[in-house]
């Protein structure tokens, strides 16, 4: 430590709207790591932040220093480019599923080090483990390995990147103070720093099902990490994307690595399709390929090939059968006419308590459990149909599932206006 | 516990800028004191607090909740009428000491519970305890009978009483949000209602020595606890005073002690004196004597008399030489002219740096540590002539002192404002 502060003076500085130093955000964050600073005087500090907010000089210092208490990985003997993507977390999102193999399909390198779900946002990593035999942790060997063969890795983010943004999300889960743009940009931004990516686009995602309800917060949470990248020399680039209606038609674990395998077959729902298209072409962009015809990848099976060689590098078994659950319970359509509802955040929440989240840290998920919907804001119903199947290994999550559901969706008449929050994907942020 | 709350829920209420029910109060509090809540989940809701305020009701709630975490006294067997006096403190703040025998004279009952100084402010056991012999602990017992036969009791406050007070206090300190009215508040008068007393006298200070630097503030803190201490079926008063300048002419611990039995003794300096028989006459007001004739009870001796009997019967020998420094430095005028400032807060720091203060709850004090003014504002000084002495008992702490000290007096001509933040009671604020 070059510098000696007192943590007290740094917290009266924040609380009193004050702007912290290089020098105070570079100590604060390697003493917290190391202990130093307890956690009780950093989660004053953050509510501190929340409520005051940081400059950009700040939201900056605080995502280097982040950066700096662990390893930053060096991709440049790679003969390939590396361009990876970030989701902010949605219900149904398991675009990373098609998109790695897509983009690694033109030869360039995505070096995904993803996380597992908390909440009723999922995790890629709980929806990828639903494939017998594959495995999320990787040696660093086999991660370069991997990436030099096969091009897409998927994998277990190392606890030496940015092991402060490890601990303190921690205690920001557990303290009220999650959903702040600079805690959540010098985040989400310091483990993609540190991974050694290129190039890198963010999904930030608004609405219901999102952290981040408001689009205009998305936004400037878009804004604000776009800056943070390119200042740190990632090319960056975001798509504010619409997260008011659950993305394609299955939310959990297993069916979610269904319907991303039925649209590297050519399938799919619509929204799934257009959002991993628009996110490749971005994605390839970056890496000096912007006229990639990304629909031939997926229609001509090179996408498939690499998503096959990719989960076979990691021990999976692409071929084989996924998990399925013990009980389902089908949900009929109480009347014909069109959906016009089905609220995205509604439906994470009963997918998780069916058990395909979790509420801590250290619980299990199953993976057979979630939510299949039969039907998308727009489509016409009829009465008796099937809306939508709920999955789970323990009928007795039912309920509770149900009594979220209530009032989640609605049908009305032909001509109604259909409340899906909008286009997919409503702009494109750039530095 | 009668309900079950969600502690991130209560943050998120607060931080969003809600308002607690009792219920959420009564938990919370119960469930902090109990190690349910952790202390960094705490410590996010009292800066959040802090930030955003709390309603009345919330401040009443959260007196209440402490004082229900512990036991409550109850003098309703005293054969004399109780009141009470609580000083938010301040530097050469000794009024305790000549104030609880004085009022006590007149055969009402001071259960006065006290506590140590931390940083520049003294504390009224640190200065009692330069008396040989005395102690500070007293037995529940010998805190009645010494009631009931002498009337004035200064002793150290028991753990059993508000204990959520001070586990929060402890937080607060290291966390940074002290200086917060809805805390200090509640914190104060949890205790003052937890220890019984039927009528309470408040001193709340401002100026640059005190808690509260503005005057507009601290009636706000006078106004938030009258409320509390009347709500809560204690008659409370408080009164606005002046702490831009020492009180008095002694800054430590055993000088303060000799003050005040100067002024026991009929003499002591005039603003010592001032507010003594102001704040006597508020809590003998308050226990039913308007008309009490405290000057007369300074000048026979009876004061002096009760004081003799307080001390004796906690041990001290009120005859005993007090302890002496074994080092001083006399500080003299550079000019002559007029004292035109002298400015509360460095000298408090001055005196704490020398050790009459301690920076952590466990450090012990020197008692002969501290200060001795030798002239007051508006007072005229000759060039050559001692200003002021400092004492300590390790003269490599004369340096920081004299550092502290650099500015934070004023010598200026005749005829120039003196600068003494004006009159010593500013205001009087009743229910």
């Amino acid at each position: 430590m070059i510098e000696q502060f007192d943590v007290v003076d740094l917290i009266h500085t924040k609380r009193d709207r004050g702007i912290l130093s290089t020098d105070q955000i570079n100590w604060m964050i390697d003493a917290y790591t190391r202990g130093y600073i307890a956690d009780e005087q950093m989660s004053a500090m953050t509510m501190a932040i929340y409520l005051n907010g940081m400059e950009r000089s700040e939201i900056r210092d605080l995502t280097l220093a982040m950066v700096a208490t662990g390893e930053r990985l060096d991709f440049s003997g790679l003969s390939k480019k590396t361009t990876d993507k970030h989701s902010t977390g949605g219900v149904g999102d398991k675009i990373t599923l098609p998109l790695a193999p897509l983009v690694a399909s033109f030869g360039v390198a995505v070096p995904q080090l993803s996380g597992r779900g908390l909440g009723h946002t999922g995790g890629t990593l709980d929806k990828l483990e639903s494939i017998p035999g594959w495995r999320a942790h990787l040696s660093t060997e086999e991660f370069y390995s991997q990436l030099d063969a096969v091009g897409a890795v998927v994998c277990a983010a190392s606890a030496d990147l940015a092991p402060a943004d490890g601990k303190l999300y921690a205690l920001r889960d557990i303290t009220g103070t999650v959903e702040s743009i600079p805690l959540i940009a010098s985040s989400i931004m310091s483990k993609k720093i540190a991974e050694g990516t290129a190039a890198l686009v963010l999904d930030v995602k608004f609405g219901s099902g999102a952290f981040m309800k408001d689009p205009a917060r998305s936004r400037e949470l878009a804004e604000t990490m776009v800056r943070l990248g390119t200042d740190a020399g990632v090319a960056t680039v975001a798509l504010l994307t619409n997260m008011n209606v659950p993305l394609g038609l299955a939310i959990g674990n297993a069916n979610e690595v269904r319907e991303s395998v039925e649209v590297l077959a050519g399938g799919g729902p619509a929204d799934v399709i257009e959002l991993t298209l628009a996110l490749a072409r971005e994605m390839l962009a970056l890496a000096g390929q912007p006229d990639a015809d990304v629909e031939a990848a997926l229609a001509d099976g090179r996408a498939m090939d690499t998503w096959r060689r990719m989960i076979s590098a990691q021990g999976g078994d692409p071929s084989a059968a996924l998990p399925t659950p013990r009980e389902s319970h089908v949900v009929l359509a109480p009347s014909s006419g069109v959906l016009v509802s089905q609220e995205a955040l509604p439906f994470g929440v009963a997918a998780w308590r069916l058990g395909a989240g979790r509420a801590r840290q250290q619980d299990p998920v199953q993976h057979a459990a979630g939510i299949d919907l039969h039907a998308k804001p727009g489509d016409l119903v009829t009465a008796g149909q099937p809306l939508f199947t709920l999955h789970t290994d323990e009928p007795a999550r039912f309920d509770r599932a149900l009594e979220v559901l209530e009032g989640a969706y609605t049908i009305g008449s032909v001509g109604d206006s259909v409340d899906d929050g909008g286009p997919l994907i409503l702009d494109r942020v750039t530095a």
